[in-house]
């Protein structure tokens, strides 16, 4: 469970980094070139050896790129990262750029003269983002050339990829054998005519091979390729350092392992059709595979939905490890309800979570903990550092969005809390979230309804008073895997059905700037439902069970029946999470519990 | 103010017709032909010269076409229209086949053998319908041929079009002169490199014009073509009969009225480019400019966008217009409750509310009034015969959804009442879908929301009850136009951000087969709202001010926000038509508007 709260590295470097790199376009005859954050998976984490930006330019976000040419250097941010990448970069050499109100297309257009000929690294960046890129700068004649990559080549001491043990995922929590898994992947290539399917996001692999690995933070992944065959064996390609002669034993003979090295080479070597993503597979699989004339097909990566759509088992196992997590929530507030504020800061609160969460089994937090006070909470992804480290105060909300990762089930849970009186703003657009965050929890709603169809429900009570967030309602959940899994979401660009099996997060929320922000946050198991009509239907179970401030609450705002459900919910708390905490906790949970 | 109640003509002559229709098909080699329910100008309304979906099967739905072949005759029609095309076309010689289930590429491509030939008349089809058929059926090389109307060959004693008197909607009223509209859509032509657009939609002719006409039932636009030239100046094709010299010279000069048999030979002359709107133009307009050799854009209607968006002086006619009509409400649902049950039919009711709309200045009402009482009301679309003409009945409810045209506004609104003691279910049924229109009427929302967006917050309510509704829940609205008015609707499948000035039907329903239907609609105005956070907001306005009957709402289901935005709906109602009723209507407000 590593959390770690060092401002980011810097930009000490960036000036003789950008200039050898710089150097290296040169001798290779480019005007520009692009370092993305994205690593071969495009997951959401990557490994040290794979953070080229942060090497490059000092930005660590999530997401973004730089694009350098002779005389300037982009670095693309999110509105997530506005504010950090002008802190970590050194704004003399890098410029950073409003994504995506400016893309990389329409910088580069301005940035180069006709002819201009940019490098990429065809490992890091997708089919369909080179496709566009080339689509949309055609007509200025500016091409777009795989290179090998400039940035691995001046960076003399890049890390080495990691190489942690491979664990199995205990089949019973898994609800299905890898050979089960290989099995219906196999009779859908048949089905569609498909010699052969490349698999390259690791959670996607993680999933159909029932492992889990420690390659990367947070996520569970294993790092690596596959190619999935027709009759179902599998060529993995990942370090064979990381497997064990047991776990080798356990994949059995159908599964072969080699070094990602010889990727590359059994994509050569592939007979067609093959089929392979275009929105996650690298470009230099469909180059490969091009150069041999083998025959393609783009489809989604069959992993994707079946992963989504969880089997009894995944579903059981969630369930509980948020029952486990709902005891670490309880003994967590308990604490802080008798501490707070008492001198504490938004790391000792990351601290006691991740301590809380590891005496209970957790094997790592599921993503960065966000603790924070007051006006950093306005801030939606705000992550604590030493320098930024508050306090808590009386009068200021602290919103804690944290999880665990659990052998049985990754969780994932948003409380805001009142320190002392925090004053009717805040409390009323607690209660308009609440309000969203309740509607969406109680909704059913017909088959074939997308998560773009449900987000304005969450939001219709701030709307209606003239407030919005501007981020998505939810995200899909990953089973003991990534805490954002696709392709669902409950979110204005999400055109997928929602589907029984599947998760995904409840978390409207309210940012006013400099004063408070508000989330509120549980996981929902899409479910088969009832009509009295005999339509068909779909609802939500609630997974997580922890209480929601009542201190924070306006009652009048709610309605009988949100009352109704806010009580039945904290009747559920006390009832499933009571038993498992200690006898303090318990005294608490009741009183957190108790009817509004 | 036309309203008729015989059943439909009936399919007496339909075996006669049809075996015609096919000596006509054999003598042009055709292996199919086409019958559009649609007129040239694809509006909801035609007149008796361009009925020949209805005269060829009996069907009089709004929509629908007759597909025949050799040997099968198909009549497509939608959910509305399952029953009554079964009770209309004779099933000996026609099968109903329900759209858009089947569609006609998919019935064509398994009546006909390769290298089937179908005929059609290419003024009664759009461009992009063709096209679309063309493409679904190219494979099976089945190839469609436009050709003269073979159902007018045979169509002995087909009426005449009508040639009612063109009268001119009021300056004022209309908020622009014609002569400023031609220069906006001018001015917006040259920008965009065109010579000149093409205008077939009769709506937006009319609107263009600020002229109005009585060719149509309901809706009162003038039937014809425009051609509207970049220097501002319209060739307008429509019988010259209809224009007196005082409408002529009201016109001016700019305008010059051809009829409408010399539209064809207009387009075969015009210079390009040319804009014309592939999804409501024919295909002949199509077809002569192609032969012509003529440029084509295709781009929506000049004059959609503008008469969308409602100007100020529009604004203030609707709002009168739905005072005044509100005023007849008053007096209709006073009138309804001392009089009720007492033997009414649904018949009394639909004539009581024209002599009342007449009464108040109402030119003619805005579509055909539905007056459903009980099992009747829970068919959406039904419309009272003499044959099915019901007895209002203590414990039913009575649905009666309406509206009037005046000459300064178009009006329409639902509301359900009870007679008696209609229990509970009934009352349920109608609170839940009392919230969900409250909370659309409440709603504010981010500009760039599109009806889709808005859709599910009325659905809300009944879905979280496991109920839904088969039917968008609003429509656009014409100002003194069609009271069916794209592109805008609350619908999902509507795209359409919404603008201020638009006007839409806010109109959820709930239907029990059998037993009950519930529908309330309020027409809303988008207007621009406040946001304490200073974001850009759109709410709306609602039009219509007529009690909602209280004695059909479970009141504790209401929240106190719902039930505050009721009592000061109805407060509102009693001021502003309070002053505009009789004595005695006003004291029936007065209790039908007291605090809930």
């Amino acid at each position: 469970m590593v959390e770690q709260f060092e401002t980011a590295e810097g930009a000490s470097q960036g000036a003789t980094r950008l200039a050898a790199l710089r150097d290296a376009m040169q001798s290779e005859g480019l005007d520009g070139f692009m370092v993305p954050r994205a690593d071969a998976h495009q997951g959401e984490y990557v490994a040290d050896a794979d953070a080229r930006l942060r090497w490059l330019t000092g930005f660590s976000g999530s997401a973004g790129q730089a694009v350098v040419t002779a005389d300037h250097a982009a670095v693309f941010a999110d509105g997530r990262y506005r504010v950090q990448v002008r802190e970590e970069v050194d704004l003399n050499h890098f410029t950073p750029v409003d994504f995506p109100a400016t893309r990389p297309e329409g910088w580069l257009r301005d940035a180069l003269t006709e002819g201009g000929r940019v490098g990429f690294d065809p490992w890091l960046h997708t089919h369909r983002e080179i496709s566009d890129l080339r689509d949309a700068l055609e007509d200025a004649n500016i091409s777009f050339l795989p290179v090998n990559n400039l940035v691995d080549r001046i960076w003399d001491d890049r890390p080495s990829p990691p190489v942690g043990q491979v664990r199995l995922h205990d089949e019973a929590i898994a609800g299905a054998s890898a050979a089960e898994k290989r099995d219906r992947i196999a009779a859908q290539l048949r089905a569609e005519g498909q010699a052969a399917a490349v698999i390259t996001l690791a959670d996607s692999l993680s999933w159909l091979l029932n492992i889990r690995g420690t390659d990367l933070p947070h996520n569970p992944v294993v790092l690596g390729f596959a190619i999935i065959a027709a009759d179902g064996s599998v060529q993995l390609f990942s370090d064979p350092a990381k497997f064990s002669d047991e776990i080798r034993s356990a994949l059995g003979k159908a599964i072969a392992i080699h070094h990602p090295e010889s990727f590359a080479a059994a994509l050569a070597n592939l007979e067609g059709p093959v089929r392979v993503d275009p929105g996650s597979a690298p470009e230099a699989v469909f180059d490969i595979l091009d150069e041999q004339g083998t025959a393609v097909i783009e489809a989604r990566d069959p992993a994707i939905m079946p992963k989504a759509r969880k089997n009894e088992a995944e579903i059981a196992g969630m369930r509980d490890a948020h029952l486990t997590d709902g005891a670490v929530m309880a003994r967590f507030l308990a604490w802080l309800d008798a501490r707070a504020p008492g001198g504490l800061t938004e790391i000792d609160i990351v601290q006691k979570l991740a301590e809380l969460r590891r005496a209970a089994g957790a094997l790592d937090s599921s993503f960065d903990t966000i603790s924070a006070v007051g006006g950093h909470a306005a801030l939606p992804h705000y992550r604590v550092s030493a320098d930024s480290n508050a306090e808590l105060q009386a009068g200021r909300v602290l919103l804690v969005d944290s999880g665990g990762q659990y052998d049985n089930g990754t969780t994932d849970i948003t409380r805001t809390m009142a320190v002392g009186d925090v004053g009717h703003a805040a409390r009323e657009a607690f209660t308009l979230v609440l309000k969203g965050m309740i509607a969406v929890s109680r909704l059913r709603f017909p088959k074939g309804v997308a998560g773009r169809d449900i987000d304005p429900v969450a939001r219709a009570p701030l709307w209606t008073a003239g407030l919005d967030f501007d981020h998505g309602t939810g995200h899909g959940v990953g089973a003991a895997l990534c805490v954002h899994e696709g392709p669902m979401r409950i979110s204005r660009i999400s055109e997928i059905p929602l589907e029984p099996g599947m998760i995904l997060s409840n978390e409207p929320g309210y940012y006013r700037e400099g004063a408070f922000g508000i989330r509120i946050e549980n996981l929902l198991l899409v479910t088969e439902a009832d009509s009295p009509d005999g339509r068909e239907m779909l609802g939500f179970e609630t997974l997580n069970f922890t209480p929601i401030d009542r201190r924070m609450i306006l009652r009048e705002m709610l309605s009988e029946a949100e009352r109704e459900w806010l009580d039945s919910y904290h009747a559920q708390v006390l009832e499933k999470i009571g038993p498992r905490v200690d006898e303090q906790t318990r005294i608490w949970l009741e009183g957190a519990t108790a009817p509004l």
